[in-house]
This record gives C-alpha cells, structure tokens and sequence, in this order.
C-alpha cells in the first residue's frame, strides 16, 4: 500500500503531461499563471481544457479532459467551484494520477463545503485519482520542469517543502532561492481533503532528491500518522515545521483559511520533542534554520569559539549562547598561545569569545587566521564570527577560511542588507550568514541540538 | 549643580574648536579616522597634536595642546596609553570642557588600569575637565559638524545614542541611516571612568533635538541615579536599552570589553518595568523599535486590525498578537459592511484578519481600500498588513493610504531585503516595514504598552 502510494506520488511530482482546467487569455484570469510558469520551464505535453477558448497561450484548448487524445497525468483545477465536480469526475474516467484543485470556496467556507470535499474524494478514489487541495498552489517539481509561477528557481536541490499556504510555498521558495537554496519537491496542500501533510511527509522521506524536509502547517489531518512517519524520517532527514494557529485568534483565522483544525501549543512542542521535529515561530527563524541545515557540516557537539570584531557584540553573543544553550569553553593554552601570535596584544583577547582588536579592521586576515586556529582546538564545535561593517577584503579571507574549515562556521554581519545574491559564495563556502546576531545563535543551538538528537536516534 | 553638569556637555556635544592628540599620516594610524571623518564635515578650528609632525592632513601639528594659541572645548586623545596622563594634565591646565579618551589599555586590563582611570579623573576635575572614556569613540552630533567616522550620516535628527562599545554607536547610527533615521547625539562611552551612562541619559532627556533615546549598556556606574533619571525622562521621551553582560558569560566578556560590572537579568528586568525602559535582546529588535517609534504615532490602545493578502501569513501573525499580548477585535458590523464592499467574496474574508484574497495580486488598491475603511474603525488602534512578493503599484497604494491614516501602521513584506533606503518615503509616510511578521508584531506590542505606560505616567 505505501509503496504504491510512492508510486503514485512519483507521477505526480514527476508528470509525463499536464492538463489545465479553466485558464484562458483573460486578463485577470487565474488559471493563467500556470500555462505561463509551465511554458516558461519548457513543460511538455501541456494542454488546456477550456469549453469556451480555442486557443489558450498558444495551446489548443479543449472542450473537455476526454477530448485530450493522449494520457494525463495530472489536471490542475483553476475553474469556478461548481465546475470542479465534473473535472474530477472527468479525472476518474481517464485515469489521472493526481488532480490538483487551485479553486476555492470548499471546506474552508464552512459545513456545505467541506461536504462537497468529501463527494470528490469519493468519485476520485473510484478511478484512483489522489487530489491535491482544494484551495491550493499544488506542486512545485524543478527537476521535472513542474512550477507554480514564473519566478521560482529553474535549478532543483534538496530541500523539500510542504505548506498548507500557497503564498507561502512559493514566497519562501523565492526568498530562500535568493540566498542559493534549491528544492527538490514543493507543494502547498490548501485544505488537504485528500493527501495531506503525513502523505507528503512520507513521500519527501524516502525522495533520494530530498535531504531537508521544511513545512508550514495550519491543521493536521492524520495527526498520528505524522508524528509516526516523523519519528523514522527525522534522524536521518531534518525536520523543520513551522506550525499556525496555536493560539485562538491564530485557530480561528486557519479555520477560515485552510478549514484547518488547529491544536495547542503545548501539546505540539511536546509531539516535536519526542519526534525530533524541529519548530520555529517565524520566517526568519526558519530562514536562518535553512541556511544552517543546508550549508553546513553536523557539529560534534555545542561548544561555540566566538571572534569577534566588536566588543560589544563579542558581549552580547555571549548573552545569547547562554540564554540558548551553548557553550562558550576558555581556549586551551596552546589555542591562546596560538592566537597571541596572531592577535595583537593591545584591545586584543585570547579568551573565548576571542577579540581580534580594532586592527581587524585594517587587517581582515586577523579573522581567517583565528578562525583556522580555532578550527584545530579540540574543545570547540562550532566557530561565530561577528563582524561591523565589512570591506571586500574581510569577504575573501571568510572565502578562504570557510574553505580550509570542517566546522560549522556562522557569520553575523553588522548590516541586514548583507545577505544577498552577492555573498552567495560565502553560503557555499560553508559560512552561514546570519542578519541577527542573537538569531544566529539560535540556530546553531537549534543545530547542535538536532546533531544530537541524531547521534542518539540514528539507525541505518 | 545639574545645570553646571548640562552647560559644560553642550561645550562637549557642541564644541567650538577640537583637538587631535596622537593623529599622523601614517597608514594604520587610528587617530587618523577623527581628523578625516572632521574635516568631511568642515568642521573648524581643527587642531593636532603630535610632537613628531609637522603637519596632519594638511593640520598644522602643535606639540603639545599648550602650543595651540586659542582656546580648545574638546581633546580627543589617541595616543599610546603612556602618554595619556600627560595630555590630561595639558586639559587641565588649558581649561578644555572635555577629553574622550580613544586609547584603550586601562580598566578594561585590570586592576592597574582601573588605577590608572582613579588618576586621569583626579587630575582632569582638578582644571574642571570631563572626561568620556577611556576605550571609546565619543561624540557623533551631526549638527555641531561632530563625526567619528566619515560614513556616519551628515543630517542631524532626534534619536539619541549612547553605547559603551564605540562600534556599535557607529554601526548602528550607519544602518538605521540607511532607514532614514537621523541622530541627535551619539555618544560611546568606553570604560566610562567619569562621565557615565547616568550622566548622558540625563543630558539627552533635557536635549531639545531629542525625542527618543536609545543605548546599549554593559555595565552600570551609577545604576540607582541611572534609574531615578529614567524614571523621569521615560514617560517624555521612549528610552529604549539593550543590555549586555546578563548571563554569567556575557558579563565576564563585559569585564574585559569595558570593565564592567554587569548585573543579573532579573533585577535588570525589574528595573526597567518600574522605570519605564524598555528593554530588547537583539539588534533586530532595536532596530524594529527604533523604526515603530521614530516613525509610527503612539496609539490609542493595543486592539490591532489585520489586512493580509497570503492566509498562512494571516494565521501566523493572529499568533503572535496571541503571543504578545496585542488584541485582535472582530470588526464592527459597519466595518465589515463597508469591507464586503470592497474585498472580493471569494476567497476574501471580512472578520479580522481581513484577508484581501488573491485578486489583490493584480489590484493592490485592495489593500489601500480596506486600510482607509479600518482607520476609521472605532475599536481598532493599530493597521498591520501583510503582503507577499509586492509590485510597484502596491507601494504606491500603501504610500497614499500611509498618507490618509492617523493610526500606526506597520506593514510585513516576505522579502527580507525589501527594507533599503528605496521605501525611505513610506517609512515617512508613516508605515514601519518589517522583516520579520512576528517581530513586527513584538514591536508594536511594546510600542502599545509605552503609550500606555505614558497614558499612566506622564507629567507636565
């Protein structure tokens, strides 16, 4: 049963042909997005069904999915709500793999709704069709020239992402793409009438594309199964959820956003203790998160060297090692004799957090010569670099230190502008870059405790 | 006594003339910076002083402060730490109001260099001579020409700063610059071993330029009057303080940063709710505050009202109003009225949030509409608005509602870059742009407990 449901899953994220249902040439028309993001990946077979259109961007439109004289694998829904009945009915006979309903106005409008989800569940698993939706963006499948819109990365990677939002699905994927992610499969499940995030989950768990498993998640429709597949899948892919609607007022807005039932927050962080979920509370925590899974190597444990520029800094990192968890170890003598050899004397500091002195800044190698010092001392995991405000040359000595370094190694930068495509190199050199020194230190813990958890959960 | 104190640090922050001691055109030179960033200013008189030079970047060089043939208000000292006390005794005798002495060497090493301070304030007090520092870069007040470095922004505005670490007074003054935030004073105050904290809280509550004040501090001097000052300059002008050195690691690298003695993050926390300070963890949440405050007009309670386009977004940020102690009241039947005729009905959603559908893409004016209706909603004080991926014509619509509105409005992009000096005019139209949804949200929660706090506590 599972291995067909891989099977199954396989032709959805991986289609042969492509229909979509309602898009047409109108100005306004929201179907279109996807004729233009599948053109713009070079997506064939592509066909429209459209009883009203001859021709839709070029394709030749048809009247109905049976009029389409060669196999579908998936239909994409983008039509009035009433019209949705008959697509899937249509999708039964012909024997499509997945429909994905982008129409709105089902199970998150109220009762009537959700009813009328469960009548096209039912005539879809009669001809073993699986739906993805209502109210969804569906699939985003790079290395199958699969997209939702024109903007997300052509490239594919590792990073597998579920989302209950459409918006969000594709937002994350651009801003992360911005910053050198690539993913492997994306899918936003909207009310997830059908497959739902446990299906994903066990999916994106066994995907060879896939090795960092990332969702936002509104209501949970087979809980049980989730927290069981999340418990195989986590020691050996990471799993990051960000999960809505754990107060009130954020329950009662997903009930109307995704007909999501949503649960405490107690009782969510206690299912992600004991499934080695890892949870965040906001996009930039989850950003910085997948900076850190994606780029760098697993830290032995959580003792942190700190080398810092600004004192100031070198203070309040200190602040927020503690507050979070990890470990600031004294250098060993012959680290601190090392670093005196290097680092001036005056302003300078050879403990850890290490003070590279106001010379930093007119001499950048300061800090790739601490960072490879540090890099050897056995009493350190993970290396924090904190910067002010950076000249090039500070960049090409980072280059060449996250170059000749196994450690995680995290950068904080004194100005929230910093990470753009520009210092892409840097990410891929091995440096995570972080835009707040206290959040960088967040995630490293966050790290450091996944490592781990891993070290003490793994099993081949 | 207090108005002596408040005359002698206009002579400081408003200096007629200034001396460099220890300035050279040697490359690596550190007392350099304070000759250039001056002269970028055109700042005059101008003096040097280095017995080993003839001339400083065009400065005719004295050999000693006594040379120089007029008077001086202001000594900066950049010399090796030897040569200190020398130049302290030349104040003294010249009468100069104050010395920021940028060499570092002194508490900060220990016990002797604390020694050392005890003997440079002896002396100093002796010809009524302040002093700021040791360790230190002093005085940036952009409208007496004042600057410590050349990037620092030319215009004068009404923020005060004051930090103990020198490059986070420079940092920070050049990122918020680049969110259109002015300075009045900024002052780093290194070792503090005269003029403390206490003394330029007490400067800067009194200041005319100033409206807002904000600091970073490691240790405090003299916390109790620190306190009584706040607890009077608080309910006039928001002081905002992010303080470093509350865990045992964070204090014992404030000892060597500064040489100061940090306190436990308990006390510190009371204090400030006794007081009024308000207090941060991060350099982002500064910076939010700093954006809410400077640019956002108190509001009237803590009941926000929410506009969203992506739905995920709407959930998230309904739980961090949850979280933060921010309200979230269904709108009244006239608001919701007046939003059906606005939102689309599918897809859209009239409660609050508010979620303006996926027709907004195309026609941001949705969101302009729904703003100018919920700005006149009687049981709603604060506008949050949520948008993804936004075109130019959202921003114009977001800068002619931020001109219709009275209320604060914040305003969430999904794009982390999206707040660089291009949006500089919907900052000023009145809109804070955050980064993050949820800290947007932490900002505007304690941007309402300060009003309310003020409702509470201010006196004529």
């Amino acid at each position: 049963m599972i291995s067909d449901n891989i099977a199954q899953m396989e032709r959805i994220f991986h289609p042969r042909s492509i229909a979509i249902a309602g898009a047409s040439n109108r100005e306004g028309n929201l179907g279109r997005r996807f004729v233009t993001a599948l053109q713009s990946r070079g997506f064939e077979p592509l066909y429209v069904i459209n009883p009203n259109a001859s021709e839709v961007f070029g394709l030749k439109s048809y009247a109905s999915l049976q009029d389409i004289p060669n196999d579908v694998d998936v239909v994409i829904v983008s039509t009035a709500p009433g019209s949705v009945r008959q697509i899937i009915t249509d999708c039964a006979e012909k024997g499509v793999a997945g429909a994905i309903i982008f129409s709105a106005g089902f199970g998150e409008v109220g009762e009537e709704g959700k009813k009328k989800e469960a009548e096209l569940v039912e005539i879809a698993h009669r001809g073993g069709v699986r739906l993805i939706g209502p109210n969804c963006t569906g699939v985003y499948s790079p290395s199958a020239r699969v997209a939702t819109t024109t903007t997300l990365p052509v490239e594919s990677g590792s990073v597998a992402l579920l989302s209950h939002s459409g918006s969000f699905a594709e937002s994350f994927s651009i801003l992360a793409g911005t910053k050198g992610i690539r993913f492997s499969k994306v899918v936003s499940c909207g009310n997830q009438c059908d497959l739902n995030a446990a299906d994903f989950l066990e999916y994106f768990g066994q995907d060879e594309e896939t090795k960092l498993i990332i969702g936002y998640i509104e209501g949970m429709k087979d809980g049980r199964r989730f927290f069981e597949i999340a418990r195989r899948v986590a020691p050996k892919k990471p799993v990051i959820i960000w999960k809505g609607g754990l107060t009130a007022a954020g329950a009662r807005m997903a009930a109307s956003h995704t007909g999501a039932l949503a649960g405490s927050s107690d009782i969510w962080r206690a299912l992600c203790r004991q499934t080695g979920i890892i949870t965040v509370d906001s996009v930039k925590e989850l950003l910085d998160l997948v900076l850190t899974f994606y780029y760098l190597p697993l830290p032995q444990g959580k003792r942190v060297g700190i080398i810092s520029g600004p004192g100031g800094f070198a203070v309040t990192t200190s602040d927020a090692c503690a507050k979070y968890g990890l470990e600031l170890p004294e250098f060993l003598p012959e680290t601190q004799q090392l670093l005196r050899e290097v680092i001036p004397p005056v302003g300078g500091s050879f403990r850890n957090p290490a003070d590279v002195s106001i010379k930093s800044t007119i001499q950048p190698e300061l800090f790739r010569k601490s960072i490879e010092i540090i890099a050897q001392a056995a009493n350190i995991d993970m290396i924090y670099v904190i910067r002010g405000m950076p000249e090039k040359t500070f960049f090409d000595n980072m280059l060449e230190a996250g170059r000749n370094t196994d450690k995680p190694l995290g950068l904080f930068i004194f100005r929230q502008e910093v990470i753009s495509e520009d210092y892409i190199p840097l990410l891929k050199a091995g440096i995570a870059m972080y835009t707040d020194s206290a959040m960088g230190v967040l995630a490293l813990s966050r790290f450091a405790r996944y490592a781990e958890f891993v070290r003490n959960n793994y099993r081949i």
